[in-house]
């Protein structure tokens, strides 16, 4: 069946971090239909194998898929750094957009020295899929990526500010920023969870450093991969979101809402099974 | 078929925090043989629902049970609390141990003054296990149980003191320790992963509290039940473990190390799917 302007857009990814993506959706595509899959069960990826994730990723996709959705956004850097290519392959023609090349064209644009240095989840950085994308679009690059697992418990429990998150940003970033000649002057925030940290992780790296936020970047590539192929819904009226959690759906409520800045209601999350 | 001193005690967990009731149990038990099962691929469960535990819980248990085991550990406080009951119906008569009730023991017998906190993961929490199992035994106890979400991942991070460690600990601890009189004078440990921070915690808790760790207390209550049923291995020779990982043998291998107190070799670990 051939995609229409009216379908919604899918979103998934595993758990709530992908919320800030969302976010960054709707306010770019104001007009649009979104459903949200959250894989809450099997959270978090970004620990995982790449086989598994792949795994898990076409399960996702293909219970979106289902529901007629027009477009894919894999809103989870370790899911499109794994799986973006399988995806692609299942589902053409349906565009499928992964957050790590906006994310890597931001980046690129963003830096005047060339260092770039990339925060994420251990399976993002192992993975390389951020090292290699900045490399295809500027060769000279010098990339430095770090794993910062404890932001997104961090991110989770909300202690967004404060004693705990600064010491952690500390011992995470100082390393990367300690010598001012030589230190990276972009930081590219590559899993969905750190958009959240954004203010003590900025401090920390200091106000000369640009930070990339790959939800933003990811927003504005959706709504050009959807004029091309002219399947973009007018912004006549504010369009429904439909949330999909395939597990705790009172947790995705309340950790959710931190994410997506609002308040969420478990109601309006559909307990699913993948 | 008839459990036999020879046969292997199952142990099983959400991850490579059970390594640590692996280690009381091998320090207590040294003849037995042991088969390790981390559901690495489904990790964590303490911020999963009870039924998606309880499912999670069956599965990895009649995989050990198909591999013929004389008893039934679960080393993790989330499945402990939420499955125990499903554990013990399904398969009986094979013991099945779980690590609330030993811990709850040991807290009661520990406390002059009946006053117990209890620090674990959400679900544990949530389930209200502990406290329900320590008013069992002591109906006068005043027990306050507190999520401590962070510390799961500091642990995996193997950041176990300094700074981040310390503030965590503060946050979480201080308000409960804050009014010296009123305070608890025993603190569990109700998550595996916790007794790699022991230091930390007991510090920010003060000299006056009993830490309570239910790996050992669980370990004794193993060597209690299986001499009861006349299923103890003499330990002439030390016993072999076997282990197996639903996903991620080379992450097992390196931060699982941390838990179990020596080094392990990915080569040891077998990759199974449930």
């Amino acid at each position: 069946m051939a995609e229409s302007a009216t379908q919604a857009i899918g979103v998934f990814d595993s758990g709530v971090g992908g919320l800030t993506v969302l976010r960054a959706l709707q306010a770019e595509l104001p007009g649009e239909n979104y459903i949200y899959l959250g894989d809450t069960a099997r959270l978090p990826y970004g620990t995982k194998s790449v086989e598994t994730v792949v795994r898990y990723a076409l399960q996702a996709a293909d219970e979106l898929v289902a529901r007629d959705v027009k477009a894919l956004v894999i809103a989870c850097n370790t899911a499109s750094a794994a799986a973006l290519g399988a995806l692609r392959e299942r589902f053409a023609p349906l565009p499928v957009i992964g957050v790590i090349e906006p994310g890597a064209e931001a980046a690129c644009a963003a830096s005047a020295s060339g260092r770039i240095a990339v925060i994420a989840t251990e399976g993002t950085v192992r993975n390389g899929a951020y090292q290699q994308a900045i490399a295809r679009l500027r060769p000279d690059a010098r990339v430095q990526a770090v794993a910062c697992q404890l932001f997104v418990a961090l991110a989770e429990e909300g202690w967004l500010d404060g004693e705990v998150a600064e010491a952690a940003a500390a011992r995470y970033l100082q390393p990367l920023f300690a010598d001012r000649v030589a230190a990276p002057d972009t930081l590219v925030l590559g899993c969905t969870h750190y958009p959240a940290l954004r203010g003590v992780i900025a401090a920390t790296a200091g106000s000369a450093v640009r930070i990339v936020d790959s939800a933003e970047t990811t927003a504005r590539a959706t709504r050009t991969i959807l004029q091309a192929d002219d399947l973009l819904q007018p912004a006549r009226s504010p369009g429904k979101v439909r949330f999909l959690a395939t597990d705790g759906v009172a947790r995705f409520a309340s950790v959710g809402g931190r994410f997506l800045g609002r308040t969420l209601d478990a109601s309006e999350i559909e307990l699913i099974d993948l």
